[in-house]
């Protein structure tokens, strides 16, 4: 790393550029003014504002926030690296976030592992390269990147884990989430004692260590009611509605087909509602369904889901005060994950089997 | 600015750190490759990436981007100002933005303005201060947000406008977007032609422009059609499936409901579905919903809904070419909007008035 105190003086100011002295001067205003402006706008009056804006505009002056992160070897931003934008399950996750960062003063520099340049793998070179003074963690990572990260703990940056459980590799980093096993395990159970035996699942990714917690539940429910899980009955849905309609039209075409379906997240449980009723069969009455996370439309889709809530602002909250205590006390990464609480959202989706 | 020349030499391998010499010598690579690591891991074979990471661990080596980006005055980082991660309309314009950003070798910070500590205030101080090489702005900004940035132009930073209607402060910059105005109208038309008269209209906020763009396309149909807007029939939806449930109630308590309602985006006409059902009347046969957007949700729901389709992904990749062709070719912004074609989707949940 580069020591601050290396850095020469003219490049504070370098010659001949135009300085806050000026904009200052300009706009009739004090530098302490200008700062503020700068760094925090909200707090200068808006006709002082325009004033300063203006003197801005018409010097050309830069406050040059690089130099100053260079300088002071912080950045004020943290990664957050999601699966996708757009995704509703994050519109909970990173407004606690947000919130959090926010009143503490650090801006977030989002990184989606779905389709993006930076795959899970350069997150090691981000690591290394202090583009930011922290990581959260939202999305599951390839062996590689997982490899890569518990070579370098907490000594090189620090990282917290939100959402998806911590695979062993990472165990050494903090982390906040549910019990997804616990979880999809009450899920199951639930449709257990309903009546149902002949329930499907369909899991996320097989690569997800998500997905596979929750089908771990499903399948520990299943084995304690004594009932075999019939693996043709467990099926990929790439946590995607797209996939999940494709595996609920699977299982719909076997001959004995299965009375209720637990999908790993909402957005297949609104694809499989769609390929239920699309086949001319009713949900619950035909095929009860039930998803995971509890998202904005669980509840207006119809019938409405039977699902696990997440406390999504919760968990956003939390791995970010987690990780700013660490960046800012300096403080050696307390292990291991927090769990939060989850709970089982009965609405109208599930019912006990017709037949 | 600063000029990059002033930047002296000894910053590049500051005194008794470790360098990228040093890294190559102990994993038995060139320096090109651990270069190539760094910059392009996935150019690097899996075998040689496990050694190279390894000697960085050992090392404690980092790359240092942050000074890279001082010296050379590039970023590589474009910065995304959306409304909201978690809005699925943004997941096919983020799809198209990352490729092309991927393809050309930049990352992008995504800031929100909607639960997000940088207000559309401050983004006049993101222009100024050379955080990213140039903005792709999704989202409206305040009055005073648009000021600041009418009043930089291109001279400091490229932008480049997607999705939102340009406000006449911003005329002077580049932007791509459908002609919203023009698809509300031909949505409007579809519902008088199936012989409707009794339209309301749930339009977003009363701030943002492209919602306002909306509301003048179903007011030219309306009167284009001889029939004058009940002012109590247009109401605000806020943009949420909260706003437009609580906007279809107000609509439904009215003695003489009306039979159709245009929702200024899907997001809306979800909810609005809902609480159209919810008050126990039928889509489409007893209130007909129209949408605006098209997202993943719009075909799955129940009814599946008649909306426009806007062509996001295309309008992420347009988006983000144009941007990139200024920051690399340095030419002047080209003024003005790229129109691209939206398209009226008809599927199940507009029907003719059953009375």
């Amino acid at each position: 790393m580069v020591n601050p105190t290396t850095m020469p003086e003219q490049v504070r100011e370098p010659p001949g550029s135009v300085s806050i002295k000026d904009v200052a001067r300009i706009a009739g205003v004090s530098i302490a003014t200008v700062s503020r402006f700068i760094n925090d706008p909200e707090r200068v009056k808006e006709q002082t504002r325009t004033r300063v804006q203006a003197a801005i505009a018409q010097t050309g002056y830069s406050p040059n926030t690089l130099a100053q992160s260079f300088r002071r070897g912080k950045t004020h931003l943290i990664m957050v690296v999601l699966p996708s934008v757009g995704d509703p399950f994050f519109t909970g996750v990173m407004s606690g976030i947000r919130s959090v960062a926010g009143g503490r003063g650090y801006s977030l520099l989002i990184n989606e592992t779905q389709f993006n340049t930076m795959t899970a793998d350069e997150i090691g070179a981000m690591v290394v390269s202090r583009q930011a003074d922290g990581i959260v963690l939202l999305a599951s990572l390839s062996p590689f990147g997982n490899e890569v990260l518990s070579a370098h703990s907490h000594r090189t940056l620090p990282i917290v884990i939100g959402c998806e459980t911590v695979s062993p590799e990472l165990a050494n980093f903090p982390g906040v989430h549910i019990d997804n096993s616990a979880a999809a395990q009450e899920a199951t159970d639930y449709l257990l004692a309903l009546g149902h035996r002949k329930i499907a699942f369909i899991y996320g990714q097989q690569q997800s260590l998500l997905t596979s917690d929750r089908e771990q539940g499903y399948r520990a429910s299943m084995h304690k009611a004594g009932i075999s899980v019939r693996e043709s009955w467990v099926v990929e849905g790439k946590l995607t509605m797209e996939g999940a309609i494709a595996a609920t039209r699977i299982l719909l075409g076997h001959a004995d087909r299965p009375t209720a379906i637990f999908c790993a997240n909402d957005e297949m449980a609104l694809g499989c509602i769609y390929a239920v009723k699309s086949a001319g069969l009713r949900v619950p009455e035909d095929v009860s369904v039930v998803g995971f996370d509890d998202i904005r439309y669980a509840r207006i889709c119809d019938p409405a889901l039977t699902t696990v809530y997440q406390p999504a602002e919760e968990i956003g909250e939390k791995v970010m005060n987690r990780l700013l205590d660490e960046i800012e006390g300096g403080r050696s990464g307390s292990a291991g994950a927090e769990i939060v609480a989850h709970k089982l959202v009965v609405r109208k989706s599930a019912a006990p089997p017709s037949v």
